[in-house]
């Protein structure tokens, strides 16, 4: 890039001699977040500009199964329809027992609090969701239907803080589509509305500043020339997190600079962040990525057991896929050399027809300590886990890690290790969870917390509900993205 | 506090009325780093005034061990009296496995290549160090002898990246003194020198920057006034870190977020990042901090086993107390209830005498059995654990984690096991390892690493040589905070 603007480097107002653009909100990125700010914005009464650097609508949203995370208040019209009573307390204690120090609770309980007026919001503007439950333990929804649990909800310790209810709402769509199907709906929205214009192919490069600090307007490149865009009300950034960025991965993220596959789209290079810094924004949570180990489906492998190089278990193997992840990652990073799952022929079962997981084959044996063996472990450490599991299992119990009776049952040889080693095949994809340090309207805060006035922000690009792999569920990165999308946008439009 | 001034919030030079104070650099800070600054900024010909909150100078050097760890370049004079070679390469080898993706490694060159002149710079500046050796395993010389090994060198996996050698450089004094007798030396050495100024209990409000964003000056209260200070070379932040403020704490580093013991001084409340943040300054390591579970002296407890609530290992119980505290408080924020050292009587030894630890007997057994009842862990798991140990440690081996020969011999009934679970008595210290980007030289960089004319920055208000409790020594804090307290002062000087 040959750009001479430096993200973390603002204009002065002063220095503008002339205005390309005159809007009252200017939207940076028209994924997710971006969309629901502008539609908000819209709807209040602003004129908006929407600055996306691709050609299209999307964002990460778009490639995301959009499991949109719901819940509360009673139930959303889908958890009802399924049986489900959901209070909001009891929502509340669930996203505060998943991320623990890191959590946001002024967010958790303005998320929740709102969380079935997002739903209506959402079926308002047209998306389907259709009034079923899957019940199988999936990574994603392939069929159409709606509800299904997604995170830690029936997994110990979050079952020691609030009961499980299922809250991802999966798009009425066959196949891994919801995202997509999402981004098509929103996009048509704003396009309906005559007070919101979109520009594509268009780079922000820094922000605008006026003598007291205040953000007046943004700098963008488009049609190879520098433009000047003057926003009356406020400038929203919605420019995604930086998982595509690998030195600010490193410089922020250490844990997860190990060559972890980013997903995202080419656009999360972390510049909404950059440009929020360079105005005396606070970013908060930076050190934090989601990861996971996809070991289900099949989800009869969740009836084997991880173990590290030591042949110690290290989790409840019926929690998120997120949270092995994390575990995994931490066992390895504090030098363990590798990751097996353990299982039998049967829960091996449908493994490689159905799997997304990528581990090969480590080793086999008819007994355990032929197993042992031949994963090289130390004498009498696998063994011993096998036995300790296998003789709690056979009681319904696990009293090392606590992992639900509905998932225990001996593991019966002849045994099957997967290597689920990082760098060995086994996918461990990531984005990331740090970013701007926002207020519940959106509002961008000083590492002091106090606000930036004309700057909002939402999406990845912020810190929001989710804080950590460890506590992650499917669905918490659209709900968060929208939501507070939407938010961003009402509280720009109404300064 | 009164104060209206905020530290994010930086003045500008045109709001200056009048300018209370000229100078060519304003040091922040009158510790180990402050110190160090101020008289390499008046050696190279500068005009220097420090300011200090505090009524005395110190900081939190002054409430340390001071083991200063230096050497490479072949040995400074005590390790050669001692009779160890240390390369520079052996040294960098060790401090990047120390630190790993955390690591700053133009800063571990730096560091490395100018330890033997950071030596006799001290040397020379009067500070006393004897050419002889401690040998035991202890936490700090309590005696005047110099060279102690005083982190993670004998142990494994650092062991596979560096030939072990003692760089922990202890002052010639008898008892815990050798950070006042550092403090002491440098102070006088700052009051020699005519072209430096000194003013205490003087706080540092905030920063003061001219139209391009240079810092040009700082504004401080004194005598119950702003006085606005000219600073033409530059300001040097040696304010310390943040272990003092919980609210920082709890947003950057959650992990440390759990009543830990903060060690430093009532300063230590972050001002100094906070002034960096608010003129653009990048920040990294935040997340990170020092803690440790003191277990030594008495040295024999090296002999015993760490496990957690599930009677596994998760450590090689020979390396530095800091790598210990580090992975118990993992396993802790991971839901392990309980983190128990388990001794014979032998490896138990002087513990209730000579210890720093304040855990307590939490159980005892004639066999590892009755020891796993007493402490309520799942059958066959302690039992396991120790069977394993000691068939391993019987032939010097530890095919788990590696401890090294030289502290392994079989656990022997009766067992003791004390209860080091945070909360229940045992001593958990911490203070912060994040803070302002800089380069060696000790200027303040931007997040996307450009230079802050005007501005730097040296100790714990920075992000220096060490970044994670796992990987750290004694010493590295006080050799860092020194070393790049001269390289600001020098560069600071010289502009």
């Amino acid at each position: 890039m040959s750009d001479k603007s430096s993200p973390t480097q603002p204009k002065r107002a002063s220095e503008i001699s002339e205005w390309g653009i005159e809007t009252d909100v200017a939207v940076i990125g028209f994924g997710g977040a971006g969309a629901c700010a502008a539609l908000e914005a819209a709807d209040a009464g602003a004129e908006v500009v929407i600055f996306e650097l691709a050609s299209a609508s999307g964002g990460s949203t778009a490639l995301s199964s959009a499991e949109i995370y719901m819940g509360g208040n009673g139930g959303t019209r889908v958890q009802k329809a399924c049986g489900y009573d959901d209070t909001s307390d009891n929502m509340k204690n669930f996203l505060k027992t998943c991320f623990g120090s890191n959590a946001d609770e002024d967010k958790i309980d303005t998320y929740v609090d709102n969380s079935l007026d997002h739903f209506n919001w959402l079926v308002e503007k047209g998306v389907p969701f259709k009034d079923t439950e899957l019940k199988e333990r999936a990574i994603m929804a392939l069929t159409d239907d709606c509800l299904l649990f997604t995170g830690n909800e029936k997994a110990y310790p979050f079952t020691e803080a609030a009961y499980p209810v299922p809250r991802g709402h999966n798009l009425q769509i066959e196949g891994d589509n919801g995202g997509p199907l999402l981004m098509k709906i929103l996009t048509e929205q704003v396009e309906k509305r005559s007070n919101i214009s979109v520009n594509y192919e268009t780079r922000a490069l820094t922000l605008i500043t006026d003598d007291s600090g205040a953000v007046v307007g943004i700098l963008v490149r488009m049609n190879q020339q520098e433009v000047a865009v003057r926003a009356h009300k406020g400038v929203i950034l919605c420019a995604g997190g930086f998982c595509m960025n690998p030195d600010m991965v490193r410089k922020y993220a250490p844990l997860f600079d190990k060559n972890l596959e980013p997903i995202g789209n080419p656009g999360d290079t972390g510049s909404g962040i950059l440009m929020g810094l360079g105005v005396g924004a606070g970013t908060v949570n930076m050190h934090e990525c989601f990861t996971t180990v996809p070991y289900y489906p099949p989800q009869s492998l969740t009836y084997g057991i991880f173990v590290n190089d030591k042949g110690q278990r290290f989790i409840n193997e019926d929690c998120y896929h997120g949270r092995v992840g994390f575990n995994a990652l931490v066992q390895q990073h504090n030098h363990a050399k590798r990751i097996y799952l353990i299982t039998d022929v049967e829960g091996y079962g449908d493994y490689e027809k159905m799997s997304y997981l990528g581990a090969q084959v480590a080793g086999t044996g008819e007994t355990a300590e032929e197993l042992e063996k031949e994963l090289e472990l130390p004498e009498g450490t696998l063994s011993s886990t096998l036995e300790v599991y296998n003789r709690n299992a056979e009681k319904g119990e696990d009293p090392l890690f606590h992992k639900s009776d509905a998932w225990l049952r001996p593991i019966k040889p002849p045994f099957v290790a997967l290597d689920c080693t990082l760098g060995r095949g086994t996918f461990y994809p990531f984005f990331t969870l740090g970013g701007l340090d926002t207020l519940p309207t959106g509002e961008v805060l000083t590492a002091e917390r106090n606000v930036i006035p004309g700057l909002y922000a939402a999406g990845r690009t912020t810190a929001g509900i989710p804080r950590t792999a460890a506590g992650y569920a499917s669905g918490m990165s659209v709900g968060d993205a929208t939501f507070f999308g939407r938010m961003a946008g009402k509280t720009a439009a109404t300064r």
